[in-house]
This record gives structure tokens, sequence and C-alpha cells, in this order.
């Protein structure tokens, strides 16, 4: 090769333009499910008599020594043989011979490659679904605590009405469970073998793909080679639902954000989720919080990657599907941690009740209680309303709120109020009050918990 | 108002903000449904006892009026009621009086347009999958007539290997058929309505959700008042669903475009979806096609639209939230459009049958065949596909195919060759032997034909 | 045509194919470009003797003519013809007969096209380059006001330093700064004139380009004609810089809302960019701020999608590039309306000096400046630290904060205290010490005013 | 800290959230830049008068040794302490004791890190612009080959005129141009020292912001401190501007393997880039630029990750910026690599003249040329475009293209018709007459490439 880009590296150009090209800097995260899927290949072809017991026994043994060395980290693999399954089918000749060549026999690397990733995606959407169920649990017991504490309901970052916080806190275990039915769903589509696909075009071999199915655990098999070895439509799926995940903690960890601010200080996250200075201690940076919500910047930015490497490729394999791999492990792993970093802060929060006490009753979301107060004494309501709004701005020309007017200016505004008003206005009756279905009132929040906890028994079984 | 920003609009500042503010100008495309949702909301009152009879006849035959109205097109609206929503309650109440306001009780704008926007995104998934579904149609009646018909497949934009092109055809069944499943799968959470949930909490009144649930022809309801006004999952989820049939889509187009290029000429797309030039009738761009692959940026533009805008938002409802529908109307227009288009392609589509022959002529891709009929005449694997090297290179330098040489010069080279050898090296043995499961042999893709017929029944029962 | 999809539009295939593929609905956006491209090439082919002096006076009055009904908003366009090019040619030869197709010579649709995108693009970056700077002047005028007003710097969103109003608002006149210098940079790569390239590869007529490019006021001219109708980079460089100015809005909204709620309540939008309730007359949701914070999706998404569009298009011209102008035409709008929106909303904003000067002394920020004042006394810096950490610990205790221990309290902890103390451990002191250059010092703020004026001023010369 | 998340970690959680939360597995690539930017911070804190002569002495020296010993690979890193930046301070502390605590006066991590990073962008832009120099030197010495190669250019993917190859070659020679010029455009705006800002409000330690900004070579400082740690903008402009070389690199790429296919079979890509098949020795998979094309995808989700992470974050620094760094050390690995890659593909590919020219020699794209030639002898312009329409049916039905007519057909069909028709309908006058400025013609492009050249020397002064 010719000198190539003016010798500003050290390397040689050949071996930089192979480590341009190899995958195995990556790919080796794949190396448990290529062992898992050669081990079933291998069976398979024994069975159906494609190579004989001496060859199994001996490819499966050397399989099975190369599953432990993997497991014990002493396997080392080498940008010489590009990929995973390369460096794997060399590893595994050099210990038994020429038996090892024959493992390849009707499969191919993109066959091979497609089932070790669908097996992946397939193990981590399980273990995404472990990590959002155990951050339900963690929201389903805070909830359980918390249903009579109240704290401000906002629209526009306005409080608009007093809720439950047990309320507060369900809305998100809806959204994760939203999120494991997606994950759910698209596993659907991850659980399918490509194997028997061979290069393109299925094989000559009289095969027989429903033992490699079986022996890994696939629920079905592709039905058409070329879609099988040219379909990532699983990776993007499972970035596009991760990406979904992440938008919801960006949701969350702004909420935690605020509630941590000075101004709100309606939570405290425990230390372990915070940095602080010792000068100043009583500063608490919710550092994790701010980094799950940055990081939904990467999940998002992965899923583009993903969509952009697919768009207008021809069938069937392309080498630009290589990059297929590098975002979809950064999401799991993201994913993965996100939630766990979510549960841990979860389980160890604390509640400021004095803060969330104090906001409630400092605002003027009980003027709707008012105005009902008054329709039932039978003041007509456009003219209730009318009123109410008088009142209002009083209380902020007096700059106090619709709890502090006294019984007696109350009676000189409107004779009808009487001492229940009091109730009526209290930030708790305006919470229990709405009970309708799904709605914060303090049963209808109990009845939700036990819609929760048997939605998550149900999905369990 | 204070004069804004230096006077270069012809508007009045404060008319201008409103019209930033406004969103009349793209969701009256949910005047059906909020017409519709109303129609339910005003039955479920009255059944409720909230609003008494006379008072919902005189709603009911109101809005029914506008229901014919609106199909009529005769509905104007205006900036001045901001949206859909108060434009219709304004109609409403100028047809009907007074009682057109109670039809407001127990209601918010909140869960009223998440309703509609339900409402609107469950339509036009059922009539995605329509879509879906008669593109499919047209591809297996296509692939009925081709499945003896043989193309070259393709890796790396190199032949690679013949291939029926019924089972090239099928490849993209496939993927429909996963698009198709998804936007099943994302109907379940789109099916859920959020009525009833007021503003944020619930409300005080005694409705029944069962009623306008039912009414509405929704499977199931939101558990969690805050969850239903924020929550936007369905509408990301239709996005993300559009961006993987637009991937396929796109690479589909990619092929036409390919096939239809001088260079390839495998096919000819009908002029109907073509442009040409009076001096050049032979030309034919593929216009459609290039505009298909070309509208999958905006499809996953809308996609990264709705993502950003999530991000990060705090419960429930934000202002940012109206910013949710433009991307999901132009989204789900493009992909019937391009689902259509896509089509009517495939069902005036020519093959030239000259052009594919040649290719799968001209070619070293039976090599593999060779190696394989020495390996039957008793020759070591290793050896043959050393023997193939040579006899391929042999050929390269005579600027001919292994077709093209002679009995007597394949027997002077390897004297086990018999004349049965050109009937293995012939395409059409190469493909018709690849019958294991999913594989291109004939016999295969009549089962996967079967195959994804019954698949097109079951899923439609 | 054969019947298409199934029948279920009311139009004719033809008919609706012919609508998938026009673009007139949207490129009349053109119309004044078009006709200006198209009067400077009929100009320069009378002056290349290619057109003779009659037909272009026929031309040029035509055009003209067409130009005042363009004004005048009474052309009408069809979907028969298009595009806005065809369109318009078809309405001059209908108004000057034959001369009209003579407007064609030397020039194709490519060109023509690419031309008159260059020409928008530049108009509208210099738009919004006078946007930006109606923003900047807005902020630096309310910042001259309020060099002395102190507000808490945050990082983490937690009170973390306090600094001069003044300071915080220059951070975003800087911001803006370069979003104008990235406008005027890439108007350097817009300002280019495609017009002579042709179809693709020049043309045989001998054209002079320096005439048109004179007369549209171009500073340059592509020097390659394949280039110059396949680049679509000025349109993605124009929605990235606008990304980058959305993502800024993003920030300050934030801002604004945070600023806005009850927790913090610093500031008060005037009621023109607010929407609020009747009966909660205290109520003022930020919807404009909230409504640009969200947009920032849309801008974001439609940079996604000329990025996706372009991705791996082969030279030259491909039908896919007629999807490039939407995501422009949205962009453009969408960044002038919102910078619009915030100057109008910084013009009228109020701010709540109470709540902000309350905030500023509820705070441990000061604890660095009771370490600097000890060390000061001759305290060792560490030891000084450490007592520092205890006091702050003492006030926690005691919910109190630092300027609220009494000087003897302060004296038994630490003798060397004396009274000047408080003038110390006060905000304001804070704040005015820090006049490194750059920082929040009201001296090292007034110079940076000055700095701004100077680059504004700069920037216009 | 309690049980977490179910003790599936092997880790102990605290272990667990300090990694989650720690940097230092990835900004231990601004090791380098760290270091510098600390050796001049120490000087000016000399020079300044804040730390004595003996303390800078020693934190140089210990300093001076970690450079050293950081390009010897010798220093290592630990999660305890979250970040380079505390890494280093901690090795420094140990080397030279207590001195090495006095470097952090006047300076906080929000400014430091800022400053390495933006030392980090500028460099890695400059390598960029030297990269993309390379290839535009490849293009020019390959354009100068091949100003009379000619090879079809294409509209639609269907052959539309032939061009020379050189000129084909010099449209990307362009584009390249452009990103050049936006690499040195966003340069100015990273090239601002940020040092000086402290954690957001500056300092009160009379430190000198020039000395700093000299002996980093920085052009210019930030203004503004809390603009100084909160932006970001330099960081995006960089994969925006990488976005676009991504881009242009993906359309050659595209060429470039559909050129390398059978069909086309224009070029031959070396060995170095390209893999194969022993036994299919012809067969040659342009693996890197497929590679390429795919690349593409990875860099736009880095765009999207970062302007995703920014929106909507108040000032000033948030933890959420700790995610800015890793988009951007991919996005700068992989343009460089992309465009050494492309580099030494240029240098070393081979035309097939043959091809090519058998390529041009059969389309009707001369049809124009006919159309001009009877213009010529005097048929009216739209006579004679009719008459070609008639002439080019003809050929179609005879199977061949107009050079294949005879003279004497062509006299029968239309007598003005001579034997100099022949030279006008070669590809070659086709090319050659095309010389309007910008043009195909041999004249144009031999002028294009000395604008070439003169812009490449000129930039470089």
């Amino acid at each position: 090769m010719k000198k190539l880009w003016g010798g500003r590296f050290s390397k040689q150009p050949e071996e930089w333009v192979d480590e341009f090209g190899a995958s195995i800097s990556f790919d080796q995260q794949l190396a448990s499910q290529d062992l898992k899927g050669s081990l079933a290949h291998a069976k398979m072809l024994y069975e159906c008599n494609i190579i004989d017991e001496s060859a199994y026994k001996n490819i499966k043994n050397g399989l099975l020594a190369l599953v432990q060395e993997e497991k014990a980290g002493k396997l080392s693999y080498s940008v010489k043989y590009e990929d995973i399954h390369l460096n794997l089918e060399k590893l595994l000749t050099d210990k038994i011979g020429p038996d090892g060549g024959k493992l390849h026999t009707a499969r191919s690397r993109n066959d091979q490659v497609a089932t070790d990733f669908h097996l992946f995606v397939k193990e981590e959407s399980l273990h995404i679904i472990d990590h959002i169920e155990e951050l339900q649990k963690s929201l389903l017991n805070l909830a359980e605590e918390h249903v009579e504490t109240i704290i401000p309901g906002y629209t526009h970052l306005q409080r608009a009405q007093p809720v439950s916080f047990a309320h507060h806190l369900l809305a998100y275990f809806w959204m994760l469970e939203r999120d494991k039915e997606r994950m759910q769903d698209s596993l659907k589509r991850t659980d399918i073998m490509p194997l028997g696909a061979g290069a393109l075009a299925g094989t000559t071999f009289d095969i027989n793909r429903n033992i490699t199915m079986n022996e890994l655990g696939f629920s079905n098999k592709y039905l058409n080679s070329l879609d099988a070895v040219s379909d990532r439509d699983f990776a993007i799926e499972c970035c596009s639902n991760a990406s979904m995940i992440m938008m919801h903690l960006s949701r969350f960890c702004e909420e935690l954000i605020l509630w941590s601010s000075e101004e709100f200080g309606f939570i405290e996250i425990s230390d372990s989720f915070t940095t602080g200075s010792s000068m100043m201690p009583q500063k608490k940076n919710p550092d994790m919080a701010e980094l799950i919500r940055g990081k939904s910047g990467r999940v998002y930015g992965s899923l583009m990657s993903l969509l952009t490497l697919m768009k207008g490729l021809p069938l069937a394999y392309n080498k630009d599907m290589q990059e297929d791999k590098e975002p979809v492990f950064d999401t799991v792993k993201t994913v993965k941690g996100c939630l766990s970093i979510m549960t841990g802060m979860m389980n160890e929060i604390k509640m400021n009740a004095d803060k969330m006490n104090k906001a409630v009753h400092q605002d003027f979301s009980n003027a709707t209680e008012l105005a009902d107060y008054l329709a039932k004494k039978g003041i007509p309501f456009r003219e209730a309303h009318e009123l109410v709004g008088q009142m209002v701005l009083h209380c902020i020309h007096k700059d106090c709120y619709l709890l502090d007017i006294s019984l007696e200016e109350y009676q000189e505004w409107c004779p009808l109020v009487e001492n229940d008003l009091f109730v009526a206005l209290s930030p708790k009756t305006a919470v229990e009050r709405r009970n309708s279905e799904g709605g914060t009132g303090f049963d209808a929040v109990l009845k939700q918990i036990d819609a929760a906890k048997s939605k998550m028994y149900v999905s369990k079984n």
C-alpha cells in the first residue's frame, strides 16, 4: 500500500485500515451469545447427520471450554481476526484442530451475527423489564406511605390544584407500566431466530431449524432468509422503547431537581445521590437526577443513529450494518443504570412535609372550592364565580390567602357563608373530594394502588 | 401593549401574539373527534343526572347539527377562540344558547384535548394498518407470479447468490408484517380514554367513565388523572412506528431506483409514477420512489421533534404540549400517502426478464456450486475450493463466466467433470437447491407464500 | 391507470398521484424569488445576444406584471403545473405568448430552483439576524436598568452565588451574539449563485454569469455545475443555526417559567404573553415561554429531516431533494416568531425586587465570604474553612442564616470577628467584589455592557 | 446505604453509584489539555502575586513531570477521584505536597473543564481541517489526470448528460472546501477562553486573564462568566460541521459503491479497502465505503444527543453537561478516520475506462445535441424537437443508439443532415461544448482546477 495520508500515524496504514474496519473492540460483548449459538448449531449439524459424532464431541467440548474461559475473562482477541465470530472460530480451531472448521458448515457470518445480536437484545430487554419493575415496586411502596400527603399539582409549573403525593408518584408507575408493555411487545419481534438463513439465500444442506430454535430458546424463526440477515428492526425498537423510558425519567428527574431546590424544598435526596460542599453543608446538588436527565440525549441520539444507518440500504447485508451494535450496547447499559439509580433514589428519598403543607396553603387553587361552596348555598354559578374573583383580588391586595380571611369578613362579603367554609377550603378537602375514577381523592388513590398491584402481579404471570 | 418588535409586521402585536399562541390553524383537524367526544360526554352527564334532559337534548341536537355542518365543510373557525375546542364551544353556544356552557361541566380542556387526540391517533393507526395490508396483498400477488423468476441476490451491492424474485419481494412482506404488528401493539396504548381526568386531578362530580368509554369505543381508560393529561407516549409511538415503515420503504425505493437505472435495467416503473422528457422518450425518472425515500427524513424528524418536546417536562400539562399535533398529522398523512403510492407502483410494475436473466448468468456466484459439484465427485473440499479459485481466475482472464467454459476444457482441468456440471452451474439450480426453511428454493418459497397468506388471514381474525 | 389502492379515495388515482408529487402547495412561497431570478436571467440572455430586444422587453414586461400581481395576492396556481417554476412559466406564456418559452433558454429547473432557494434562505437569514438584534437590544436595555439588582446565581438549580441580574441577562446577549455570527458565517455559503449550472453540466450557450450574479445581488457563484444543483448545505446550515438559537431560547424560557412560579416568584410576565383564569386572577400561565421551549423540538426535527434526506444521495439532482423546502420554511417562520415573542416579553417584563432580595438573603452562598473574612483576619485557610462549616451547621439547626447571627454570638465563636463582618456577608458585597474580567461585580458588568454595545455597533458596520 | 436494587450487582451500591457519576473513564482524554491549562493558570497566579515563587516553581515542576508521565502513558486514574481534574490534582499533591492545593486558587472545576474542552475541540478542529485538505489534494490530483475521462452524469440515477470525470470529482472538492470553511468559522467560537470565570460569577482575586489567554494560545476570552461556564455551542457546532462532512462522504461512498457494482463497473477500489473471497476472486466488497456511509448515522446521532442535552437547561452549570464529551470524542475520531480512509481509497482507485466509455455511448443523452444540430441547420426549434423524439423512438425499436444510425438513414429522415453529425453526437463533443463558467467543458474544467488550486493555496496563507 502506498503512503496514504501523510504519515501522521504511528501505525502502518494496513494496520490502521484493519482497525477501522474491525468490530472486535466492541462486538466482543457478544462472546457468550456467539458460543451459545455455536453450541446449538453444532448439535443441530450432528442430529441432522451433517457432521459426525466425533467431530461434534470435539467441537462441543472445545466450545464448552471456551465458555468457561470467557466467563473467567481469560479469552483474548485480536484485530487480525476482525470480529468476535472469527476470533472465536480461530480460538476453537487452535484448541481442537481441523474439526473447528466444520462448525461453519451451513452457516454464514451473516446469519451468525444476526443470531448473536437477537440473543443479546432479547436478554437485555428482559433485564430492562426487571429494572423497570424494581422501580415500580419502589414507587408503589412510597405511594402507599403517602396517600394522604398533599403537594401542589401543577400545570404550566403554576400551582393548579393540590394532589395526593401518592397520586403524583403513581403517574410515573403507569408510565413505567407502558414502558414495560412496550418492551414485552418488542420482545415478540426480537425473539425470532435468523440462524439457517445462510449468507442471504438459505442453504443446500438439509438442516433442521427447529432444533436450533429450541436449543436457543427462541419462540420463532424468520421465514425469509433475506429478511433474516437484513432486519435490524428489533435493535431500533429497543432503542425507541429506551428513548421513551428516558423521556419519562427525564420528566421525573426534572421534578426531583425542582423539588430539591431551595425554592420548592419539598424533598431531600439522600447523600448517596447528591454531592455537596464541606463549607456549605446544606448544599446538595442533585447530581444523579441531572445526569439521568442529561442521558436522555444519549439514548435519543442512538435511536437517530440507527434510523439513519438503515435509511435507503438495499438488501441484503451491507457492511454499514456493522454500526448497529454500539448504539444498542450503550443504550442498554445507560437505561439499566438510570433505572437502578432512580430506584435507589426513591428508596432513600425524604419528604419535607412542612414545606409541602405550606405550599398547598399558599395559593388560590381553592378558589374553585369557594365557588362550589357558594353555588351549593344557592348562589347562581356565574354570580358565584364573579364574587370569588373579587375576593381573590382582595386577598392579593392584603397579601394573604382565602383561608386567612376571617368568618366575619366572609359574612360581610356574602352573608350565606358559615363556619363550614374553612373545611371546604382546606387543601385536604379539595383533594379528598376528587374521588372520580382515576382522580386524586384518597379513596380513588387507594383503588388505584390496588389496580397497580394487581397489574404488577398479573404481568408477572 | 407597547410596540414590541420594530413594527415590521402589518398586524397589530396583540393579534400577532394571539396567532402565535393559537392552535386552531392545525387542530381543526380534530373537529370530528371533538364533536364525538362532546356527544359522549353530554350523554354521560345526563345519565349521571349532572345535567337535565332538556339541556341534554338541546346540547345533543346542537352537536349533531355541527357534525353535519362540519362534514359539509361549512364550519368556520377564528383565531380569537384559540383552538378547536373553544371554537366548537362558541359555535354550539351561538346555536343553542346558555345550555352550551353546561357541556363543559366535569371536563377540562386538558382531558378534552387528550381524548380528541387519542381518538385521532387510534383512527389513523387503523387506516395505516389498512394501507399496509393493501401493499402486502400487492406484494403477495406479485410474488405468486414470480416464484421462478430469478434475479441476483446482493450483499454489499455485489452479486452474491441468485434468488427467486418472489423471495426478494416477500422479504418486504415480512417487514410490513412487523410494521403492522407494531401498529397493533401501539394501538393498545392509544386505545385508552383520558376523559374524566379533568384539568389534572379528576373531578368532584359523580361521573361514570364507563359510559363515555363505551360510547367512544375505547377499550380502556387511564387510571391516573395526572398521567391521563400529560401522557403523549401514544403519539410518539405512532411516529416511531411510522419511522420504521418509512425506513423499510426507503430501502425498497432504493432498490426500485437501482433496478430502474440503465445499468441494472431489471424493472420498468409505470408512467404514472415516473416523469420523462418528450425528447428522450426512454427516460423515466423514478420520481415517486425517490420522493418516498426522501420522505423518510420528514418522518424521522417528526419523531425527534416529539421526543425533544417531551424531554424534561414536569407534570402535568404544559403549553409546550400544544406542539404535539402537527408532527403526528404530517406523519400520518405522509405514511398513508407513501404506502398508497408504493401499492400503486407495485400493481403496475413490469419486470425485464431478459436483463434479469443476463445478470444472473454474468457473475461468479455459481463458484460455490462448482466447488460443491467437485466435492460430490469425491475431491476433498479444501482442494476443490482451491481448484475453483484457479478456474475463476482463468475465466476472468478470458473475460467469460463458468458456464462459458466447454466440457472439454473442464475435463482437461479436472477429469471427474461430466456433462451434468452445466445443470449444476445454472442459476436456476443454484436457487432451487436452497430449500432450507425460509430459503430461496422454489419449494421453500411456495411454503413461505402459504405462511404469508395464512398470516394475513389470521391477523384479520 | 388501473385501480390502485382500493378506492377509498374520492379523487381519481392520477389526480392523487399528481398531488403527491407536486410541490406547488408549499413552493409558492418562492414566487417572488422565482420572478426576480427570471428577470435577471432574461436580462442576461438579452445582453449576451441569446434573445433579441423585442423578446426581452416582452418577457420583462410580463414578469413585472406578474410581480405586481403576486404582491397583490392575485396569482393562482395549479397542481397541474407541479411547482412554482412551471406555474409561473405558464402564467407568463398565457400573458405574453410564445416569447415566454424563450426564458427557459440556457436554464434548467435544477439551477432555477436552487437559485430561488438560495435567494430565499439569504433573505430570511438576514431577517433572522435583524430579529436577533432586536432581542439583544431589549436585553441590553434591561441589563442597563438592573446592574445592581441581585438575584441568586444557580448551579445544579441550587443557589450558588448571588449575581447581578444584568450579568445574567447579558449571558443571553452573548449567546445571541454567537447565533448572529453563525448566521453571518452561513450567509457566506448561502450567498452563492447556482444559476448557469443548467441541469447538471453547464450550458453550450455563451452566457455571462457575472451579469445574473450582480443583478441578483449574489456575492459569489458556484464554480462547479454538479455541485451547484446538488448542494443543500446552506439549507442544513440554516436549520443547524436555528436549532442553536432555539436551544438558547429554550434555556431562557425554562428560566422565565421557573422565575414565574409561585416558588421562585422573581418576575411577572406581562398579560399579553400569559393566560389566566377569571376566578384565579393571580394565576398567570407563562404560555408563550412554554410554547417557545416546546418549539425547539420542531426545529431540531427539521434539522434531522434534512440531514436524513441528504444521506447517501448520489449526484446530481434527485427528486428526494424536493423535500428540502418545507423544513426550512417552517424553521425560518418559527425562529422569527420566537425571537419576536421573546423581545416582546422582555420589553414588558416586571421584576419582583422583594422576592429576589429575600432569595439572596436566604441561603448560605455567603459561606465563602465568611471564610475569606476569617482568612484576612489571619486564620489559616484550612482552619477558617472548618470553622465556617460548623457555623453553617449551627445556623441550620437554628433555622436561620449567617446574617441572622448576632455579633456577640460570632465573637464567642471566634473573637477576631468585628462589626464589619455584616457588610462582608451581604449579598451585595459578594457580588460587587467579583470584579475579575467578565465577572459579576458591578464595575465588571458596566465594562461588559460597554463591550456589548460596541459589539452591536461594530457588527452593524 | 440501604440495599438499593435487588442485589443483582457484584459491586457495592456505593461503588456502583460512584461509577455511574464519574467521568474519569472518558475525560482522561483531556489529560494533556488539563495539564496545559494548569501550567498557564499557575504562571498567571504567580505573575499576579497570588502565589509566591517557591509555590509556583514547585507546582510547575510537578506539572511538567506529570506531562512527561502522561505522554509516556504512565499515569493511572481512579474512579474515586471522579474526573480527570481531581485525579490530576491528587497526583500533583502526592508529588509536591500541600502547594498542590494552591493551584486551585481563583479557579473552579466549572471554568477548568470548559477550558480543557475548548482546547481539545480547537486542536481537533485543526486536525480535521488537515484531514480535509489531504482528501482535497487527493481529489485534485485525480481530477488533473481525468479532465478528458468521460462518465455519465446522472439525475434521478438516470444517465442525463456525459460529464468529465474530473468535473465530478471536483464537485466533492467544493463540498469539502465548504466543510473546511465551516470548521474555520466555528473555530472562532471555539478559540475563546473560559478560564477566570470561576464557578459561575468570576473571582475576587485580582487575576489577569490576558496572561492565561496568551499562554494557552487563545484568541479571545469570554466576557461573561455565566456564559463561559454554561456555553457548549462550540461542541454542538463541531458535531454539526462533522455531520455535514459525513453527509458529503456518505454521498461519495454511495457513488463508489454503485460504481463498484458489476452493473456499473466504472471503478475498482484497491484490495486494501475491500474484502473478497478466495473462491470468488473477482468479488470485492467495498467494505470501507459502506462503513463510512454507515458512520453518518453515528455522527448525526451525536449531534442530536448534544442538542437534546442542552434543551431547556437553566444557567449556569448543571451536571447534565457532563454528557457533553463522549459525543464529541466519538465524532472527532470518526470524522478523522473516515477522511483518512477516503484519502487512501482515492489515492489507489482504478478507473475502468472501457466500461465508462461504453456507458456514455449507450444512452440517449445526446438527443439534445441532435436537436441543437438540426436547429443550427435552420429547422425551427420546436420542429427539431419533435423530429428528435421520433428518431429516438425509432432507435429504441431497433435496440440501438443515435450514433448507430447510418448517414443514409439520417438523410432519409432529414435531408439537411451531413457527415459532421457524428462528431456532434459524440459524448466527447457533448462534454467539451459545455464551456460555460462552472460547466463540464474541458476548458471550463481546467479553469476550475486552477481556481481550486488557488483556493487551497490562499486558504493556507
